[in-house]
This record gives C-alpha cells, sequence and structure tokens, in this order.
C-alpha cells in the first residue's frame, strides 16, 4: 500500500494537454452533484463560490473562494481551468463574453447565457424560432401592464426579466387592482419586467436535454413536476400522459434547446392545457431540479451528461432503469442548522435514496436535499419518497 | 442566491450530538467510493493518509495527512471523527482497541481486525464455526513446509499470515524443490507463514455481506470474479451458477462474516469445485472490489451499506436494478501519470459506467479505475465493459 506513495513522490506526472479541469461557477447542490459526477470521469473540479462551506466547494479542496460576480475573479478562476461551466443563470453574461474572448472555453456559452437569463429575451427566441409560448408583452409601465390585462385578461403574470427562481420574480395580478401592488413587489422602477397570459394547464412538464459542443443531442424521459408553493416538490418520471404528447414534449424541448444554441444540460419547463396543447414556460440553461431523478433511475445522469457535454465527450444514455422514479425535494422549514436528523427512520424506508446537500444551514424553503424512490408502480415509490422525507428535518426542531 | 451565505455568515448551527463526522483510515479507492456515498447521507468524511494527494483525500477538505501506523496520529484522528472505519485490514489492531479503550467507535472493532488481518487466524476462526476452508496449516520452517507438502500434495500454496493482497505475499509452490525459494520469497525468516492446500476449482466467487452495528445483515447477490495476474480482472454479476449453490454461497458468506463478528461491508472470495463444493478462500474486512458493481447495479451499493452500517442506520436494498452487470478494471500499465487518456471512445460505448480513482500516478497494475456495464444479457455487457476497458490508459503511452 505504501509504496505506491514512494512512486508518487518520485516522479512527476508528465504534463499533459488532455483537459481534465473543470470549473464550476457556484457552489449549491447542482455544483456538488455535478462535481460527483465529474469526478469519476477524471476530471479535478475547481468550483469559484464566495461561501467556503458552499456545498460544493466542501467536497473539492481544489476550490478557489471568491465572488463571481466580480469579472476579475472570473477571469482569474477560468486561468486555473480547462473548461469552465455554471450551475446558475445569474452569472453576468458580458463578463462570460470576456473569459471567451481570453481564449477561454465557457459552456454554455455566453450569448445562450445572455438569452436565457433575459426571461423576456428567451420567450422571444423560442417564438421566433417557431415553439408555442404563452402569450407575452414587455412593460415598462403600470399603464402598459393595464393595457395587457385588458389584452391578455386576467388573472395575469407579472415577471422580472431576470433573476427569477423557485416563484421569486413572479406575481400574479388577480385583477387590474393589483397592478400598482404588483409593480411595487417587483420594484418596476429598477428592474425590466414583462408580462405573460396565465395558462391554465392541467400538467406541468419538465425535460432534460443535453446537447453536446458538436450538436449531438440527447433528451430524458418527459416528466410531470408538482409544485407546492411555486417551489418543486414532486417530480414523476415518466409522467402519465398519452404516448403522442411526450414525443411532442420531446421534440419542443429538444428545439427549445437548440433555438438558444445551449450546450450541457438543460431543463425545459412545459405546460400541458386540457385540450393537450403543450407550450414551453421557461427554460434553464443548467442542470435542473426536475432532473435529479436521473441520478439512480437512468443509465446517465443529467449531471454526467452535463460534464461529457462541456467536456467534449460522447453523451451517455437517457434511457430508465426502472418503469418509475419519483423524486421529492426536502426542503427547509426554520433557521437551523442544516444537518439532517431522523436519517434512521429516513433509510428504513425500503428503496429510499437520500441526498442531502451539506448546507450549513436550513432556512425556511430551503432546497435542503431529496429523496427519489425507483419502482414497478408509480404509487408505490411516491408512498416511499412522501414517507422518507417526512421523517428528515434540520436542525432545531426537537 | 446570496442571501443564504448572509443567512450563513449570521447564524452558527446549534451543535448536535448526531453522529456526522466518519472518518476513513486510509485514502485510496475505497475510501473514495466510500466517502462519495457518505456525502449524500449528510456525512462529513474526514480521512487520515499520509499522501495528501490521495484519491480519497481529494474530495475531502477535512483530510488529515498523516501516517495510520502511528497509534499518536490515530487517536488524534479519532478525536475528530464521531464514527471511524477502515479501507484496508492492514491497519494495527492494537492501535485500534487503543482508540475503542479511549471511547471512540471504531467498525469493523478491533477484535474483528485483529482476527482477520491475520489470515492464519482467520482461516481457524472460520474453520472453527463450521465453514469449510482449503486444508491448512502454520508453518515456521523449511522443514514444516515439506511435512506439509506430503500431508497436503503439490501444487500448494506458501502465504504470509499478514498484509497480503492480489496476489502478494502468495507463493505457488509446485514441488517439494520449491521450497527454498518459496521461503525466501516470502521472507519465511521474518514473516509468520502458513500453507494451504490447492483448490482445484471451477470458477471463484465472491459475495459482499454487510452487518450493521445491531447484527442487521443483508447479502448481495453471488457474482464470478476472474483474476488476471492474481487481481481481479472481471465480475459477473450474478455468478452462471445453479440456484442451490448460490444460496450456499450466500449462506456461507453470511455465516463467514457473522464468525468473525464483522461490522460494515464484507468482501468474502469461495471456491466452487466441479462437484459443486464451496469452500471460503478469504474474507476482506471491507468494501471488495468484487462488490464495485453495485454502485449502478443494485439499490444500495456496497459503499452506503457499509456507511449505513457503521454510522448504526438501517441497511439499504441489495436487490439488482438490471437482470446483469459486468465490471471489469482499470489496471495500469507503466509508470505514468494518472490522468486517463481515451475517455471520449471509452464513453462513446453506449451503456459503460467509468469510474477514474484519480491516482495522481500510474503504475505496472495499479488499479487505476473500473468500468461498469448494465445488461439484460452478460454477454453483451461484457462486451462493451472490454470494448471501454482497451480503449482507457494512462499517461505517456501516445
Amino acid at each position: 500500500m505504501h509504496e505506491t506513495y514512494e512512486l508518487e513522490k518520485q516522479h512527476q506526472p508528465v504534463p499533459s494537454n488532455y483537459p481534465k479541469r473543470l470549473g464550476i461557477i457556484g457552489g449549491g447542490q447542482l455544483a456538488r452533484m455535478t462535481a460527483m459526477a465529474a469526478l469519476p470521469l477524471g476530471c479535478e473540479v475547481i468550483v469559484l463560490e464566495k461561501n467556503p462551506l458552499s456545498p460544493a466547494a466542501r467536497l473539492s479542496p481544489d476550490s478557489m473562494v471568491g465572488d463571481w460576480n466580480d469579472p476579475a475573479t472570473l477571469l482569474k478562476f477560468a486561468e486555473r481551468c480547462d473548461v469552465v461551466t455554471l450551475e446558475n443563470e445569474f452569472v453576468d453574461a458580458h463578463a462570460l463574453a470576456a473569459l471567451e474572448k481570453a481564449g477561454h472555453l465557457v459552456f454554455p456559452g455566453s450569448a445562450c447565457i445572455a438569452l436565457t437569463q433575459d426571461k423576456l429575451r428567451q420567450k422571444q427566441a423560442l417564438e421566433e424560432a417557431g415553439l408555442v409560448v404563452p402569450k407575452f408583452r414587455a412593460v415598462s409601465s403600470p399603464e402598459q401592464i393595464l393595457e395587457a390585462a385588458n389584452a391578455f385578461g386576467c388573472p395575469l403574470l407579472l415577471k422580472s426579466r431576470r433573476n427569477g427562481y423557485d416563484g421569486k420574480g413572479n406575481f400574479t395580478l388577480r385583477s387590474e387592482a393589483d397592478v400598482p401592488k404588483g409593480w411595487q413587489a417587483l420594484r418596476g422602477d429598477e428592474n425590466g419586467l414583462y408580462v405573460e397570459a396565465f395558462c391554465h394547464f392541467t400538467h406541468e412538464l419538465a425535460v432534460i436535454v443535453t446537447r453536446g459542443r458538436d450538436g449531438e443531442t440527447v433528451v430524458y424521459p418527459v416528466v410531470e413536476t408538482i409544485q407546492r408553493n411555486h417551489v418543486c416538490h414532486l417530480v414523476k418520471a415518466p409522467a402519465d400522459i398519452p404516448c403522442e404528447i411526450a414525443s411532442g414534449a420531446t421534440e419542443l424541448a429538444r428545439k427549445a434547446v437548440q433555438a438558444v444554441d445551449g450546450i450541457g444540460s438543460f431543463g425545459v419547463e412545459m405546460f400541458l392545457s386540457r385540450d393537450g396543447a403543450l407550450a414551453v414556460n421557461e427554460l434553464a440553461p443548467r442542470v435542473h431540479n426536475s432532473g435529479h431523478y436521473t441520478i439512480e433511475a437512468c443509465e446517465c445522469s443529467q449531471f454526467e451528461n452535463h460534464v461529457r457535454a462541456v467536456m467534449g465527450w460522447p453523451l451517455g444514455s437517457t434511457k430508465m432503469v426502472a418503469p418509475f422514479a419519483v423524486m421529492a425535494n426536502l426542503l427547509g422549514e426554520e433557521i437551523a442548522s442544516g444537518q439532517p436528523l431522523g436519517m434512521e427512520n429516513a433509510l428504513s424506508q425500503w428503496g429510499a435514496r437520500v441526498h442531502i446537500y451539506g448546507k450549513r444551514m436550513s432556512g425556511p424553503g430551503r432546497k435542503m436535499g431529496h429523496v427519489t424512490v425507483l419502482g414497478s408502480s408509480s404509487e408505490n415509490a411516491l408512498n416511499i419518497a412522501e414517507r422518507a422525507v417526512k421523517e428528515i428535518y434540520f436542525g432545531a426542531k426537537l
């Protein structure tokens, strides 16, 4: 056992031009799960995050502590990496363009991030590509919102163009009387806003698409997502929908990612209406909560395929290894330690696959982990997942 | 995204008595894969290894650089952990007993390690428990080896009692004339030796057993292992053997781990002879190369079940998620960088699940990684695994 260390001390590895250092901007759970998929592929993972105890930084001693909002920090970071990717869409696209200009490989590229991080431009791009999206319109004053309410009817969704996630940056206008409240809530004087017609959907669907640097594309099964307080609560894979709708959703998702020239794994959210019509809700230029089930349920997870895509390697199979999978999120309830309690009871639920993200603190609604269950019946998997989730809690609840 | 860091800076987590810090003595690939199973369960992993760039230390910033042969270092290490486990059986059992005496939780316990790290005592313990093992006898001189050769016949295996692995510490005596050579090769004047009758087996089988702190035991499918130069080359799961032999092997493995009071995941190697008889070859008190396939192929891997067992949590399902799985080792060929080359070609083998261990250097026969393939046919999985393995090489071969 010890000779090998002597071997390592005596010999310096031959430098290689083979890319291996994968930089991830952001250190949350998405970066952590991406890192865990990248390590077995021989990558060295370098995370950039200002929190030195972030979920991903804690498993990468090479990580860099710094603010990815600072372009100079980003550039220093990129110099340490062979390929740079991101775990969120909030990184300034101009700063990413500067990295590209300096010769660094950044995937998805800055143009794609610019297009997708502005949800108004994203919707325009999808519409221009001929894809169905809910009716939308830019608004720059309360008066314009009222005009749109007249045109589209209420309820109407008022949305920030940037920095929205998990329902943050959205406001539902139930009637025209809500317009001033919405304008104020989303700080319309400072932020670019747009409105979107309310979609009377029966199901919310999501599809993970991975697209390689050469355009090769693989698509994961269509799943149903069930939100609670605008946060993904449950994912059922595959969605219980007719075959032709699943085919339509698959094509829609593939085209959406192509429309923004996406590279890597992308989450595409859609609405399915009672009449069977599909519309793209939005697209996230990154691995996505609706694809966490793929870690156990698919031959190659969204995380591994993301790594393969950005490293320029061939993509893997998206086939499910079980007929059904259910994923349930573990959300924090109060400000408390991030240490999970109740693991014994959760793990006694046969088949529950528990993923704790290693956040130092829990908070109300904070995503602290998730549970996936595979099964030959969707109901059975759902029951086990829900029982396991109920057992786990964080910090001081006792 | 940034509020959460502010939250973490403002609040200190409430201290909890809930165990979470898992210490692993040793930092090789077994520790690395154990760490990767422990992190999603909410554990903090602390590795003790003198090589700061060991495969496991590289993914745990909390790791401790130090020599686990030094009892004082071990004690300092244990003080930082809630539970201590080990990735190899070479740690001095007396030093482990001292940790236990100081009140630390060590699993498997020092008594089990003492019993299993001395392969002569291990064989005696298995025999005393009524389990079939090949005939064996302690030898302390070349003359005693000759006597044993007369009694058991040749070929005869001469073995070191301690520190053997992957054929190291074994010498095959083809005739009595080989005795002086064997005595010298294994340095019989310094090392305790024993001899073992050669077993004319048709298959080598292996079974992973996980036993919890409360004695709860789960058993993985019986697999066939195919060695090349005494190193595990291929694992086929499940082994292509009659049902009643599989049942016998399962029971034998379960009893073997019980006989040494094992806690955690153990690898039990067996011989199957032409007449259908089974004999225990040896038992490793740790996760085992023959169980790497369980990462993808089973509902709960040998690594996760090891963590569950030593943390005192309930064990998970050992059921396979596919009809067949094949694992092939990636062995180094020469002294070169540990950086894998040829990944593009390997990953283009649809279904190949590649695990690179992140060793800094490759060396002849060194275990650098493995490939697992699930399939509905064993032949198909084998073909894909072997093709993928052929594509990957390390360092300077170009």
